[in-house]
């Protein structure tokens, strides 16, 4: 009996124990890995053909670290000495100025309207190409400062096996960001096994243009075509995917309308956004327990709220993730 | 001897029958299928990794018939009466007067501005999801005149074998098209098998707004977000794709910056433009052998002197196709 149960039973018993192995047990795994099995089972009423199985997943915060600050922000502050260099007249001008001082608690002060300003300088006027190099040197070379790591190291593990997940299960995974769509496509395939065009994210224009030597270039312009947060983003997914995802994952208020665009499809849909209550292990701040305001990643007292309401699931860090990084 | 001959090559020997049978042995046909066979044997130097392989597509007049005219105009001339029942002040004034009096011969004069404002009233103002059943239902009814058959019916077989050969090779394979994203995504996967993520078209802007109901939608504007012509096809590849693709077939001016686009990355890369020199088979015009001009798929002299100077391939329909359409 024993060795019966054994040899027929064990497969199960393993494939089952691999699933998401650094999510611990609760409703939160639960419920993805039934919404998964639901969709996928030909034989299920909330069946879904292959070709729309699509899940999109909020890239800072959600996939990755996003404190003390996006990781993007980070890299556009790098670069301003580096331009300071061949633009001197930078270094009497504010907000530029505030940046070179290399002041971090005057730089966290910047407003929006600063921070739009030096990211437009810092990302555009160049060619795509150009910036493609830029990206990947800094990538190289730049470190988080608490963990001692390349940024590229901060993302979530949990995160990582349920993308995987949804991909063996025939899903396209994709990356809806509020970050730039081509500063996140530079790492997204080594970091997430996410091709460029499953990238949507904050778009300049770019112009068709002829370089020097007669060769067609892409310039990047100061000017946004796609401001991929809030209801960008459902913009974005339909510019970009032209079908309605059937489950989305976020952390922030940028990605509400996300959450609301995807569950209002017909047929099973699947919603959750990521706390981060776990400040031993990660960060803390959102609005649950008395976390704190954060401007960084900011989830209102509001959208939790309507994630109760709307029955989306919310992803505690401390309860639901057995280990948050690789490392 | 015989025998082991059949055994051993005639499995060879049908399977190179069958690569791209309505296409004429020559030298079109063979550029194809070595560039197909150099960039997905591994031990070629010119091996490109299966994530790299993107091939891009013009739709009207490279895929399908544009003549007499681009059925997506067919579709927006054909909304006009019914727009009218609603907004009876369109009956009087140009130059939806001109549409609503059926004259072709009227209809064919309007200017582009003109149409511009037509297909701006027929393709906005309602939620995407609105406009995908308006576009179904078209697609159902509507018949080309000389054919009398529905337009998706005139796809040409030689391009439609093509393009299954490049994916049975690993290729991604996009239509980049100056005609409608929404309205050529409402079709492609039936047609072509090619989903609507992989549709890149000139697109309006969507807004992300609330229905009487409360339920999210995307509302089309009447303002143009990606005009997906000239070097807004590199523009729209670069957005949509995140990298430049190796293959890219085209047949009129508003092609020539996407094949040059292609061509100037580095490693093997293949672009070809469809000449339509066939007015038996299909239409004729264009720059070679005194061909009439057109407005609607224009091929001039200047991009014919391109591609024979940038060793670009010309796909002359009459020699090049044993077969042009399915039926």
């Amino acid at each position: 009996m024993k060795a019966y149960f054994l040899i027929f039973c064990l497969p199960f018993i393993l494939q089952a124990q691999e699933i998401l192995p650094s999510w611990n047990e609760g409703p939160i795994k639960q419920s993805i890995i039934e919404f998964i099995q639901k969709t996928t089972d030909p034989s299920s009423v909330d069946f879904v053909p292959v070709e729309d199985r699509i899940a999109v997943f909020d890239q800072d915060g959600t996939l990755w670290a996003e404190h003390p600050l996006y990781s993007q922000l980070v890299f556009v502050f790098d670069r301003i000495p580096q331009m300071a260099k061949d633009k001197p007249e930078l270094k009497g001008k504010e907000p530029f100025k505030t940046v070179l001082s290399g002041n971090k608690e005057a730089m966290m002060r910047l407003t929006g309207k600063d921070l739009m300003e030096i990211a437009a300088l810092a990302l555009t006027g160049m060619t795509t190409e150009q910036f493609a190099i830029d990206v990947q040197k800094w990538l190289q070379t730049a470190r988080d400062a608490r963990w001692d790591r390349p940024y590229i190291e901060l993302t979530y593990l949990p995160m990582q096996e349920l993308m995987a997940h949804f991909r063996k299960n025939g899903f396209k995974t994709y990356i809806v960001t509020g970050g730039g769509q081509d500063f996140v496509r530079e790492y997204a395939w080594d970091v997430y096994q996410i091709p460029p065009e499953q990238v949507v994210g904050t778009a300049p224009e770019v112009k068709f243009s002829y370089n020097q030597e007669g060769m067609p270039v892409l310039m990047k312009l100061p000017k946004i075509l796609l401001n991929d947060n809030y209801g960008g983003k459902p913009e974005g997914i339909h510019l970009m995917i032209g079908k309605r995802p059937i489950a989305a994952f976020g952390n922030s208020t940028g990605d509400q309308q996300m959450l609301e665009y995807v569950t209002g499809g017909s047929g099973l849909r699947l919603a959750m956004l990521v706390l981060h209550d776990d400040a031993i292990r990660e960060y803390a701040y959102g609005p649950a327990d008395g976390l704190p305001d954060t401007k960084v990643g900011t989830f209102t007292q509001d959208l939790y709220d309507q994630a109760l309401k709307s029955n989306w699931g919310i992803i505690s860090m401390k309860k639901d993730w057995k280990q948050i990084f690789s490392f």
